[in-house]
């Protein structure tokens, strides 16, 4: 799969799959010994299986990915504990400059208390000039602690949470659907729903018949993309 | 992978497997920004992870068997959690006549509780007369059950837990090494130890730097075949 | 707890719990640095995080069980990873003679193929008689081959999925929703579902406003003892 | 149990603990069906189990901890994924000032890349200096953007990962022993060292048995407390 991008300078690799629908059909039929009777009885027993809870099957279609996230975006990713993680070391490793810098500031929502809104009368300019200047501070900290002799171990303590770490994620179907029904949704913080849109992408590429069955039968959320794709399905399939 | 056949009715089959030791290479290089510098250095490498705990690349490498075992073997199978299981269902469909008879049967082991011995004294043939004579009887009041209108998910209560069953296997590396460290080894009951076996085969075969690694540094269990190849490994090194 | 009696001869019996509603509660609030404001602000913040599906604070209650059962329910209820499990070896122990008699046998369902119906029709005099007399062979057998020093592991693959056995569950409240949601409806065999009902009271007792949220909020499935409960609870409630 | 402090502002809190060393031999005792034969059997016992890696038993003795820690200790903790965790959200609410200053800053190990040692030749005032002036901007430029209306959830993507966070933790006993091998070790970095060893002593309090055999039998570190524990109990058994 070519990168997708995400946020100023993020990025969402698929970068290998296992089994897909096929997969899941397969390991859902040795429970009644069935085989396939054609695309129509296949897609309806993945819309059953789904629609019963029927979860299991779905954990043999397995996907990697290969994410450039803000460490604010990692720390709501890795909460989700049903997966590998292998995560750039700031132990190790010198970090880029990259840093996230949204395009624009929005407000703090007065009905939803850890939510936000568009904010079309902040002060745009001079947010994204202070935000950068704290940034910028925290870097050269950084960069002069480093040159001094101090660990990377201790330096990197100054970072802020903006900072572009990278990892590989290996999740089965049932665990990323279960993500993108948390985090594609309208009350996750926009920064990951983007990301969710953009695995959504792996996932309709790896396992469409599933991805299908996941926006008409689990969806329940709100995602200008996700729903638009629902919309598209529900319309072609009547 | 051809089917490789396990006691006398039961087999493992790999299915499909994704990653491999490239997989681990990639997830493990992550941390440190790093790339191969050839095999040495990534057989190093996966020595390094294995022998510091450093598990979590494993993860990457996953692989799908198809399995055919005795229920007592899955039983001691479906403890292994990590893992994703999709089981015939003996509610929807009728197990076919398949039980497993054991070549010889073994002593009570005086020293350990849970062991057995060879016993060559034993009255084998006698011993598998009766054995059949149960199990036929089981298997005869399943059909009468069945014939006479009983459902299929209490009918097979009188079935013994020699008889066979099929599942999908999905696991990682890491989990799969668990288990071949404690079902492989001679502590184990010799029915899983050989499946435990037949499954060394799918990960030699996917994962060959990695096993010879297990292998060396992890493997300290007692079993014919294991300790065979690593003997032969570490006079191919030295 | 007192043992709670389940089909003939199991039972499933509380051990121990952890953290309880207050538990959840306390871990829920750690979100926002907030604290109780009385009871109706805290079932009301329960009932938000199950509707909302924020399950995390549901792990922090935690109960342990000791529980006697079937062996083909306890094949059912091992599917659930999530949670500690420590059962009786038949490869260290001698089974007791106790196995499994349904009350009654019940017919295949013709429509629902995994499903089962009362079969007023069915000899259930003869029914039993032949169940009885396999079952017997098999402990004949089982205790034949132990005698003549035939190690237990090897002789215990005579008996039938029908015999007893014994575990310990410790699992946390999160889980145990899942458990019962899947195990306790009507679509569950009917003798794990019995075995949901007598978990159901351990968890009423421990996390009764949980338990209470549960059943108005995530409960879908069919069961008389918990469909009442929840018609008692929302008459109580209006 | 009184607050452990850790570091400069932070603390570990064990909040409520179930099962202990009794919770875990009778988990394992269901095994072999066998009872308590007083404390010298019953340490054997979970000797035995630890050394042969019989570990579930382990896993029915649970411990619910209050931490407070630095964003990026909290970081390598959550990588751990066996056990429960809530975490204060930035979303919802604004953090205290408090931030982790080290007492004195280590310089980056030539042999070990990701490791650090003392460092006497460092200018530890002057790092200090530039060190609590960034985290200073940080802050201020936080409080600036929230004053101007920014949602909570963007204005923290300024803050360092020195800052702290509080989270409970939900873990049992097997969870638990991994991580000090792993965090204790002196390969971990040094304030991740700090909280395994404040873990530790809740562990001794509500599992001596298991503590005592864990050092004893699977600690296999480096740590001057739990090396100087392991001394005195090697010392007090001969």
């Amino acid at each position: 799969m070519r990168d997708i991008p995400v946020l100023d300078k993020g990025f969402v690799r698929l970068i290998e799959s296992m089994g897909g629908d096929a997969g899941v059909l397969q390991a859902a039929r040795v429970s009644f010994a069935g085989s396939s009777k054609g695309e129509v009885a296949d897609r309806r027993l993945i819309e059953y299986l789904l629609k019963h809870q029927h979860l299991t099957p779905f954990e043999h279609a397995v996907l990697k990915f290969h994410v450039k996230a803000p460490i604010f975006v990692a720390r709501q990713w890795f909460r989700h504990r049903f997966g590998a993680y292998n995560e750039i070391s700031f132990r190790y490793t010198t970090p880029s400059e990259d840093f996230y810098t949204p395009e624009s500031f929005r407000a703090q929502d007065q009905k939803n208390k850890q939510g936000s809104v568009a904010a079309p009368s902040l002060d745009q300019e001079g947010l994204r000039r202070s935000f950068a200047a704290s940034v910028d501070l925290a870097f050269k900290t950084y960069h002069g602690m480093v040159e001094a002799g101090v660990a990377r171990e201790m330096a990197r303590m100054v970072l802020p949470v903006t900072v572009y770490t990278e990892f590989f994620w290996t999740v089965n179907a049932r665990s990323l659907m279960n993500f993108l029904w948390l985090r594609a949704d309208a009350h996750a913080q926009p920064e990951i729903q983007r990301y969710a849109e953009a695995l959504s992408e792996g996932f309709a590429q790896t396992c469409p018949w599933t991805y299908a069955a996941f926006l008409s039968h689990l969806w329940t959320g709100k995602n200008a993309k996700l729903d638009a794709e629902k919309d598209r399905l529900c319309s072609a399939s009547s």
